[in-house]
């Protein structure tokens, strides 16, 4: 049997129709949804020449055994957020399954190298704010001591829903014996953004998933009554910050490919007959470059600083979360365009703004690239989130020749 | 006995006491705590020749009978804010206690006209969101259908308030009654601001409160994925708002008096990760001159829609509340600017941005003009809120003259 994208399709709305109420995904880790989802990949195994096991972080592996130990992984990640889409992490999984089954058959059970699927726990972090849970063990840059009293709305630590899974938190590190013998890793992922679609480009090349420096900005000038108080004597810490919302853009304009981003404002007291007296913001920065993620950042340092002089205010900032650029395999990005254009006549490079496991993966030194499947209208986390189903036909065989180039590519490495 | 400002002084303090804890003054409307201060003010009536009543939305009016019906109200008002300062509103009813006493004795207990002091109930609106309660009822400009359900924090609603300190709700309006006779209306307050500290003068002259249009402004343009969303194509609530946060300004500085606030600003989802889709802010404008208040708003909404324009995304404004200027009398104001120089050698005229009672006062037809004395650091609504004692000394000898010269004035009208 060759391959057969549709396979993919009916397996992505089985699952779907499984583990989908009427406000979407529901297959968020550590659930019992998640749990039945897994349950579900298991039955589609049956027959094929393949073992399961899962690691000490949860991940699901699968394992076609090949004439070599050095191993080709390709992986995504079966759990949702709340409400979430039918593609997010299933399509790479599902995919991954076909492209295992047709390379199987193709070999007679024996490939010339190992490929592995794997399942990654937790990439979402949608229940206890830690995405890349399983990759991240994986890769070793987990850290159990800042995440480990984690606790969801309910007040259930991250201990104690890994334990009802059966994953000890202090051993989730073991995961990093997976990593043995893994010559290159590659993901099939959904856009999540309107990059493709604007460009009318079915398929595209991740060329690495960008940087991000988040931090929390507070301007702290003088709460003053709005009637009595003349303009002129005002402090006005809202002022800094709206200064600081329209400033980042311009900084990131600087650069093709950088976003910042100013989603969160609040102000105190936050009346209507008050001068703001404080303003917290919050600010995302995000580039493949390192060197221009820097930049971004010591450029909304100073004009927060200029705007608080200005404004006769002080701001402070402080570290939410920050991760550094990771540029994809140099090789493997050629290899993946070669395959996108096999199936469509045109495609583009672009980074990858949300991280994905491949992130992860790509940190602890294996050669990772990423394809991308257009979003419709770059819609995601959400039960609207689709993709037309001759763009996912396209993105099964384009995966499918990259799994089959990458394998060459494997024999030389 | 001649007039005695430190008489003012001690009963201030003897209120501060009596109503006041760690966090400030709690006389708030409505409350044993302002039951307990009436009554406090009820034993400091003791052997004036005076009459008290309560009218019926809970107004107390002190009555000291002069040789014709024309009247002479001073006021203002014992409730406050919660957590609130020793001066607001009650400086007012402390030193009107004094001049009716000093006028009492000067005239052997029968001036040529009436004498009224007056006690607002309510004033501050602090409970229930309702300001001016008892002088809009005198007034005949209080909206019965439009307050009576509103609630406080633990859902107890005004009219069972009400009823509780004896008021009914449906009768509060035949306080209109109190308005015969009367020829002028003086009020004494604090500024609550920094105009009058900036500018070294201890008392100024109130040309009226400013007119206010209060609204909230919601833009909507497009959550989106702060990764995966190119700078180009996002459609940010926030920078609008941000924009009309940055735009008021100027529109409020092309006048000398002009006040814009925006006050509250809202993110929506407001998360770090996502563009802002929906933002809500509120505008705050002021001016005691119709025209430019209208004006300033015409240019505001013009504005919002000129930056959701640019930033592709929706605008709408919703009215809050709003009031018309109310300028003081055009004969009284030169009254109470005499009055303070004779006391001190140099004033001003200055607009009040915050309403007070006198405002309703106005409106309904009678003469009026408010008299300010300096608030040190322009804070007010809060336990730190003063005035330097030689400063409120200098106000109350001021005040007392302005009651004189008024009296002398409403001969002639």
């Amino acid at each position: 049997m060759p391959l057969k994208p549709e396979n993919v399709i009916s397996n992505l709305r089985e699952l779907r129709d499984l583990t989908a109420n009427a406000d979407g995904a529901q297959r968020v880790a550590f659930t019992p949804t998640w749990l039945k989802a897994r349950e579900w990949f298991g039955t589609k195994l049956i027959g094929l020449p393949v073992e399961r096991h899962f690691d000490a972080a949860g991940n699901q592996w699968i394992t076609l055994r090949g004439q070599s130990e050095k191993t080709l992984v390709l992986g995504s990640h079966l759990d949702s957020v709340p409400n979430g889409g039918w593609l997010d992490g299933a399509l790479g999984v599902v995919t991954g399954l076909e492209v295992v089954r047709y390379l199987a058959e193709k070999y007679s059970g024996k490939p010339p190298f190992t490929v592995r699927l794997v399942d990654w726990a937790d990439e979402e972090g949608a229940r206890f704010g830690r995405s890349l849970f399983g990759s991240a063990a994986f890769a070793g840059t987990h850290s159990i001591a800042a995440d480990r009293a984690r606790t969801d709305r309910d007040g259930i630590t991250l201990e104690a829903a890994l334990k009802q899974v059966g994953i000890d938190i202090d051993r989730i590190g073991d995961a990093a014996a997976e990593r043995k013998n893994i010559a290159a890793y590659l993901e099939l992922h959904i856009e999540q953004g309107p990059v493709l679609e604007d460009a009318n480009l079915p398929l595209g090349v991740v060329t690495g998933t960008k940087g991000v420096e988040r931090y929390a900005i507070t301007f702290t000038g003088q709460e003053a009554h709005s009637g009595s108080t003349p303009m002129a004597v005002r402090r006005d810490a809202l002022a800094a910050a709206a200064k600081l919302a329209l400033e980042i853009r311009a900084i990131a304009g600087k650069h093709a490919d950088s976003v910042c981003t100013m989603g969160s404002v609040k102000t105190f007291p936050g009346i209507v007959t008050a001068v703001v007296g404080r303003c917290e913001a919050t600010l995302d920065q995000r580039d493949l470059d390192a060197a221009i993620l820097a930049s971004m950042f010591a450029e909304a340092q100073a004009a927060s600083r200029r705007f608080a002089a200005e404004e006769r205010c002080e701001v402070e900032w402080s570290r939410i979360w920050s991760i550094e650029p990771v540029p994809f395999h140099e090789e493997l990005i050629p290899l993946c365009e070669e395959s996108v254009l096999e199936v469509t006549p045109a495609t583009r490079r672009l980074p990858s703004g949300p991280l994905h496991d491949a992130s992860e993966v790509c940190r602890s030194g294996i050669p990772t690239v990423m394809m991308f499947v257009q979003s419709i209208k770059g819609i995601s986390h959400n039960k609207i989130e689709d993709t037309r189903t001759e763009h996912l036909e396209l993105a099964v065989k384009a995966f499918a020749g990259l799994a089959e180039k990458t394998l060459k590519w494997t024999e030389k490495h």
